[in-house]
């Protein structure tokens, strides 16, 4: 099966390298092409959806992925949908299909901040078909057959190329805190190619640094329970050539005391009013560890990770998630039956531990209250 | 089959509890009631060993691991194969058996101090056979027919009781750290009843604290890449009752911020004559985190394993070892085929990060220098 790389709407940037593509239009008749990450690392399959049950199934398989790429492909699988209800009904579509196919999207994920940000943006151009969102470098597609779907593409689209934006912005940002003559990089988890429309947050500044010939080595932490460094961040560099090391979380310390880390760079699920960052479990203990050993310790999100709603990482709840995926590994149980687990998904790494804040608006360096304020303030 | 709890050798301290042994003697004939730890913690089976070549599988296939687990083990495996070769013999063992028997159990794992420390031990007594060292509770059992066997027997029971007494006299120094009223305990690996022939070193203080009524909570670390923490720490504990809860290495950090964590409590491989501990990696990390959260932490372990020839920690090569224990897990691949593993077995936590050292003598408190100098002074 030809990769999505191949058709045009692969990253701009990045696809040289061979960054993967999480989510693709098909070429030559409506649907979608995802790059089925359930199977990763040991298979790059794509999958050719032309259904929206179908969409929905991969959302909630987790086939694809990262909160940008779930927004993208729901907003392009409700397009699919209605061009085959349009068809079936033999013209156009009616506010029943859309109704149900953005019911049946919206459910698919209990959270999901971009899923249902990214279904209001296109309730809004259904309400409107009239306003051309078409305004990108891609024409509407022939199976596009009224100035309804018409407009639909155009703002999923629209979704798609703004996210890859941001993550080249992100990219163009971040690469300016990796030294010119090469540097060692430890990140954790997975804010990667795989988890956005573009070439990631985190990864981004790693992708355009590469591509300019910076020397990179690349640590990735495994990050247990899910294992996203070691299944899909390690994947997604290696496949771009990018020198990547997968250790253990907790080889993290004895790495930068050895000196062999020169700056640590994450993602991040939210980033409050006053810096703090809430990511993956194990972000917190990466940052005092950092912090200890005099390392720069960099948070890339973009703008709509900031949430005005939360004063400190203290306001939020930490979810936490089946004990199971601790107990248990690739279907084996690994901790002693009568043991309990304790499995939280998220940590919060206060303000002062970040060195900067790597946005699609540039780098936010402290006192951060002031700058995220400005930042939320600007115009689109 | 039975478990060795219900023979006479079972660790005395402990036994009540449900402590697991890892290494017994069996009751009426020559021969090693081994538990199979490959088994844990699906399954709690012992195996019944009569040959010392059985004895020489178990330890090459980790069957029994622990650096003072297998010491013992070797010793009694000697003096079940010697016992055979005599009977088959006719009466009396001769050299050339004792040679081949000794070869080997030296052989089966390719480092091991406390491996060749037991095997040295037994040649000497093989090389006094009129000494009487059968001054043990336990008397020699009538399949011991000749002087020669019964002071074998004696050597490596006396090598199995003091081994459980070292582990007894941790316990009883380590148990003042944890406060009477309760504690939440976080512990790394596995440094307990299943690695010795006792209680353990780290785990030593919590069964007796446990014992005596103290309320306990603890914490163990997964431990990856081979997960002893989940695998066996856990259970141990669980089995003897102890409310213990698993949680992947990455979580530490978290539960220090959050007040969760009272102390940490780990075992040693060695320790330097400055007080510089080489334990299992993770180790310094956690280190690094107790000290940022002001919570104390202390490293268990007998004499023995500080090492007057080690300066610092510095002085210490760390393994590496096989990339694959990152990359498979249960033998499904975890990480990306083309990425790379790195896999240090051990980390070096610098002295001023411990805040104690609890040793089968006593508790050694900074400076280090003076006082491990004056333990390693110290006649038996």
């Amino acid at each position: 099966m030809t990769s999505p790389l191949d058709v045009p709407d692969g990253p701009g940037v990045g696809a040289s390298l061979g960054v993967p593509v999480a989510v693709a239009w098909l070429e030559d008749r409506p649907g979608l092409r995802l790059l089925d990450q359930t199977l990763l690392p040991g298979e790059e399959r794509y999958l050719d959806l032309e259904h929206e049950e179908a969409v929905a199934e991969a959302i909630r398989s987790l086939r694809v992925r990262g909160a940008p790429a779930i927004g993208v492909a729901a907003a392009m699988g409700l397009v699919v949908g209605l061009v085959r209800a349009a068809a079936s009904a033999g013209g156009g579509a009616d506010s029943a299909a859309y109704d149900r196919i953005e019911t049946l999207l919206g459910a698919t994920r209990p959270t999901g901040r971009n899923l249902s940000w990214a279904l209001r943006r296109m309730r809004a151009a259904w309400e409107r078909p009239g306003v051309d969102t078409t305004d990108g470098p891609r024409p509407p597609p022939p199976w596009a057959t009224t100035p309804a779907l018409r407009t639909l593409f155009g703002e999923a689209e629209a979704i798609r190329r703004e996210d890859a934006a941001l993550c080249e912005r992100i990219g163009r940002a971040g690469v300016e805190v990796i030294p010119e003559e090469g540097a060692a990089v430890l990140t954790h988890c997975n804010a990667g190619a795989l988890a956005t429309a573009g070439i990631g947050t985190a990864l981004a500044p790693l992708y355009l640094a590469h591509e300019a010939g910076v020397p990179l080595r690349v640590w990735s932490c495994e990050t247990r329970p899910l294992l996203q460094g070691a299944r899909l961040t390690a994947w997604e560099l290696a496949r771009a050539g990018v020198d990547v090391t997968v250790v253990a979380d907790s080889m993290a310390g004895s790495l930068m005391a050895s000196g062999e880390v020169d700056l640590v760079i994450v993602g991040a699920d939210a980033v409050a009013a006053n810096g703090d960052v809430v990511n993956k479990i194990g972000t917190y203990g990466l940052a005092v560890l950092a912090r200890h050993h005099g390392i720069p310790f960099y948070v890339a999100a973009p703008r709509s990770t900031f949430d005005p709603t939360l004063a400190s990482g203290r306001d939020v709840p930490i979810e936490e998630r089946d004990g199971a995926e601790v107990a248990e590994i690739a279907g084996t149980r690994v901790a002693a039956d009568r043991a309990r687990t304790r499995n939280l998904a998220f940590d919060v790494t206060p303000e002062h531990f970040v060195t900067a804040l790597v946005t699609d608006r540039g780098i936010l360096r402290p006192p951060y209250g002031a700058a995220i304020g400005e930042l939320l303030e600007e115009g689109p």
